[in-house]
């Protein structure tokens, strides 16, 4: 029997016990960053999709244990798009891909092929979640575009609508 | 007598407790997204509907109960458009219709007819709300007729005045 | 053998001879007005329709026989939409329909339902051709469409592309 | 040595005198429609494009022959998106492509692949000129993505900036 993995809350992530079940869940579908302690950091998105999924239990500085909605609330103070981010997370994540953050890309996503895992191959998208009632100009959209091609990656634009769905655009520049 | 649902506001949505009343404005009327967990998922037009219908209570991230205006705001920021938006989605609402979003359609909203709920039937119209003083290519008005014809759906354009009263007309694509 | 009517050119339209095939023109497919002298008098985009269908000659006031590209500049200058009208004019023509002007209605055009006459029965539509790189302000597409439901008829939006072909869009205001 | 073709210029388009560099205009590049009594008709935007070629001669109404300034100022009247349609028209021809009109799919333009002309095989891209200043709804994306996907084209975004540089991005909609 597996016991859930427990992790504590601090601001900008989590940060799992030492234990057997935290290092398979980096080893197997690449969760979070290993430390040497054998730890697992986990990001905000990362830990609302594993305590959805049941994997680990999430405390906050007050021992207090979070549930669902508890977390969301706390997250979305750290990052006002947090929900938008985390359907689109989810949405990738339940589809079998591995998604790892992109900041260093300038992106929020970067998402692996399915069956890649991050350090055998680049990734294959980066991706921008948004929310369907949201506007764009187009020196945002051509941002969005040079960043993904000055990485070897694909856009792909991920919008979320009010029911939490989402359709996702792949973009590329071109030259006709 | 019914107390009101509580429910929080999270930057692109609400979600409500987990509570009778949830599960009635979900199964009677098609409001938001049920979780599994007992609580409804509900979007930001949906919100303000309930609340202006003294159905839920909406509370932000910091246990402040939001009237109208406050949220008014706090929604214009994520969309832009939401006052118009919303002025379509409370008519349509208030004439006894269910209306969930459409943009995996390519428009702001999709309409069932009297009676049908999302799933037993397809929707009738695909929506687009637009304030009468923006105006209008033909390419662009080709391409919304195209959007619900491809989709089997009619086209319904929502112009909404400066009194936020709706006017609409429905439009298709004809062979004389 | 049927020689070709002769007509005269004047502005706004055109008057031709008295004879038996003006009367047909007439009595057959209601192109012009027959007056008691038993000519016929003619609209722009009827002279020039039948201009191309070799049915009628025109001549100007100097008694030079106009050809199709002299009839166009001198109708243009006189209605400069008239090439946009004439496409629309000769493309509904062209399918059966009987095609009339809707000035008092306030719009370009009205047109019968097929095997109808004008007198028989009220016309179908009310038609407004127009280019599809002009633009179109909601109050213009909101008087459109009160023009047609005061007078019973429905709105047929004709947009001419720049291959001369005509999509049309019928419209009609709905309470929902 | 080849004379220049003569072309008369009328609110929305052009006609040519009938010639053989006319009937060459549409048999090799397909300019325009070629009428049955050889005359060439041609769009706005064709015509600012063969005029600045010097291909062609256009005069207007009175006998006056046009230059750049004033044709591109009478065709802006008639098409408030003159401009940035023509830059894009003027690039992708540059660059070897057909560029047809496309209102009846919901596009300004569509453009065939290099050496197929309209009529040989499908337009390869659907094309949406736009200004960079101007921004966009996320339905609207959906809406032209989903216009693409139903004529069975790619969407092509060609985005005009202040240079009249035009860049291209093509997108289309997928399930990852």
């Amino acid at each position: 029997m597996s016991e859930q993995t427990k992790a504590n809350f601090h601001g900008q992530g989590l940060i799992t016990e030492s234990c057997e079940n935290a290092k398979e869940l980096y080893n197997q579908s690449r969760y979070g960053l290993l430390q040497e302690d054998g730890k697992l950091r986990l990001s905000l998105v990362e830990g609302l999709y594993l305590l959805e999924k049941a994997k680990i239990d999430i405390f906050d500085k007050r021992k207090h244990k979070l549930n669902f909605d508890e977390y969301l609330k706390k997250a979305s103070k750290h990052d006002p798009n947090f929900w938008i981010r985390y359907v689109v997370f989810k949405d990738l994540r339940n589809r079998g891909y591995i998604v790892k953050t992109a900041l260093k890309f300038g992106a929020d996503f970067r998402v692996y092929d399915r069956g890649v895992k991050p350090g055998e191959d680049h990734a294959k998208w980066v991706v921008y979640p948004v929310h369907e009632g949201s506007s764009l100009t187009w020196y945002e959209f051509a941002a969005k575009n040079r960043v993904a091609h000055s990485t070897k990656k694909r856009l792909l634009l991920a919008v979320v609508d009010d029911e939490a769905d989402v359709s996702f655009w792949e973009c590329r520049w071109i030259r006709p």
